[in-house]
């Protein structure tokens, strides 16, 4: 915490306007010896034109070697030191849909699944039923109480929905009830430490009373639980930095993640074009708006070099519609690399675009590139610092020291 | 150790095999302006191809500014905080040379040294007596006693030989009794803690019990020790990580350093072509060896550009054998910077190659040297991360994170 004190210290008022652009897993690696990255191999002269006036650089989202989830590459991205302040998928999704989350609260991530007539697990994600499936699943589950703690449930997205529980002396150390396989029955709800001991005991009582509720349906005839979480209590944007900050994004968990810095989730089709559309018109309201593009990260986990080509290739053609919203200070970067050759996050440095055309240093690079990056006038550094540098850049940030 | 922490608790199984091969004291500078380093005037065509189709950067070994010795150098490159854990000359040469120290243990060095006729240092180094002189002296030097303890004494090389004291109560915290000088006496084992009183005031004891045996010898009729120190308990890369690990060191000081880590010593001969044959022979037992090379150093405190160049050129031709083995992470780099031009080590970076042909995402350099490193791909980082990116390579660290 003790750099979020110096930011805090330092932070004063403007009315500079600021954008991160994060582009979900976007460093790659060359399918061939040789060979371009995704970026590399993309056509994107809007990118390349803003790397000629800005500067580029690499992040690393955690440690050297360290692959991250898309939570605490997020933190990182959002100056959280994401080895302190840890944030469970189960506040996160919970966070995304809106369910609200309190410090003695505990969220958990739910998917529905399919038991055979034995108990066991036969399919993990109940045949990927669709949300009109599921929604009045969600209903019939909401529906379902323990004695002493209060339940809510939402859906999220097709077999997926979130949950809270709140009540007395919760604790959110307890293991996922998802065996990780077909096969073997669910697992019931562990608690790591004698004080989710309660917890846990509430969260089986609650189980067994929704077992029957599903039990007319072939495909989500059960479920599972997994990241029991709270919420890590972070101080937000607005308290460290008087920003009022927003987040533009179409899946639930990174509405989540920004929730947790205090930003205000924006409606927003799912297109770069209808994204830009909505920050043009959140200009006004708003300093900081993260906005976050998923497909990146989609195409490369489904090892399709040439889709994730496509989609950074449609990003550049509506970057002048972002424009257009005449940002201070731009930054164009992923939360961490997911190459298609892998078909998984990885660990590799991160490509960074910093454009902020009043107080740039720019450097030589003339096109957005991993190579360019790993070259760039900004060095490569620590995620973390990535939010004081824009705050610089946006001249929110006074001196330190005489 | 909250890092060590992290990648403990990241570790994954693999059947992946790791080489860290460390020429030491690799960095160097230009003998003239314009010129090259040492590394750079070697001809390399097989660490320039590696280099080609792998990721360069550089690594700060302590902090920088800060000029290593060889033991907490080779800490930070296994991945421990050097400035945290520390290991004593003492035990890092009585762990090279076999000896056992425990925990509660104090190992030292010894040198033999000559007296004159009034007991004044005369030669700090016994005129660099043989090993065949040393060895019969070292027996001798077994037989004395002191009451309260056990001591175990074997012969290093040469003039050196390392101790062990075992008993109740025992504390390293002692000054050296060498004076750094000729013509002054030597100094009495001083306990710079209460706590060493009694330790100081045993090996006090036995260097005059000790005496007598010597006073026959004309060159080595006395000895200095020095590096009073204990095993400093570090968690073994098999506790850490699940690896078998080896080394492959010519220096008991390197076998020293490497055993704290858990490598089990594999015997070679001292070129580069034994070494590599001792490898390809341990590739079916171990995960992870590290191979140490000597007279990159040894040229370097010359003050021999041309020898150190053909050192690493005289490698360079024995790398072939060196990739009949496989790796699939192979990483080439120094301990320290020990530049000709400097006779001594340096706080330089030091240049660093990591070759993984299936992970690795390439920049644009062509040759290993100290200018391609300083803007490689993988910037400029702490030593101690480098065995993250290793395992991260070896695909043995799982995701962090949600």
């Amino acid at each position: 915490m003790a750099d979020l004190e110096l930011m805090h210290a330092l932070s004063q008022p403007n009315d500079t306007k600021m954008v991160l652009l994060v582009l979900d897993g976007l460093g790659g690696l060359p399918m061939q010896p040789g060979g371009p990255t995704e970026l590399e191999a993309a056509r994107t002269p809007q990118l390349d034109r803003l790397a000629a006036e800005g500067v580029l650089g690499q992040i690393i989202p955690i440690l050297r070697g360290i692959t991250p989830g898309s939570g605490p590459a997020h933190l990182a991205l959002f100056g959280y030191d994401p080895l302190v302040h840890q944030a469970g998928r189960g506040v996160l999704e919970a966070n995304g849909v809106g369910l609200l989350v309190g410090a003695a609260d505990v969220a958990a991530r739910g998917n529905f699944c399919t038991l055979d007539a034995t108990g066991r697990v036969s399919d993990r994600r109940a045949g990927r039923i669709s949300s009109k499936i599921a929604v009045p699943l969600v209903e019939r589950l909401s529906a379902v109480n323990v004695p002493s703690a209060e339940i809510e449930i939402r859906h999220v997205k097709e077999y997926r929905f979130a949950m809270v529980m709140r009540g007395a002396g919760l604790h959110a150390d307890i293991a996922d009830t998802d065996p990780q396989q077909t096969g073997v029955p669910l697992l019931a709800a562990v608690a790591h430490s004698d004080g989710a001991q309660h917890t846990a005991a509430l969260f089986n009582q609650w189980i067994e009373a929704a077992r029957p509720v599903l039990s007319d349906q072939a495909a989500a005839n059960m479920f599972t639980l997994r990241g029991f979480s709270s919420d890590p209590q972070l101080p937000s944007f607005e308290q460290l930095y008087s920003l009022n900050a927003a987040c533009i994004a179409t899946y639930p968990m990174y509405l989540g993640v920004a929730r947790l810095a205090g930003m205000q989730p924006l409606l927003s089709g799912d297109t770069p074009e209808k994204q830009f559309t909505t920050l043009r018109a959140a200009r006004a309201d708003y300093d900081f708006v993260f906005v976050h593009i998923k497909s990146t990260d989609s195409r490369g986990e489904d090892g399709d070099f040439d889709g994730k080509v496509a989609v950074i290739e449609a990003l550049d053609r509506a970057l002048p519609q972002l424009l257009e919203c005449r940002p201070d200070v731009l930054v164009v970067t992923g939360d961490h690399s997911t190459p298609a050759r892998m078909r998984a996050h990885s660990w590799h440095p991160v490509p960074l675009l910093l454009w902020a055309p009043e107080t740039v240093r720019p450097d030589a690079a003339a096109a957005f590139g991993e190579d360019t990056c790993a070259s760039g006038g900004l060095g490569t550094f620590a995620a973390t610092d990535l939010l004081a540098l824009m705050l610089a850049h946006a001249g929110r940030l006074c001196k330190y020291g005489p």
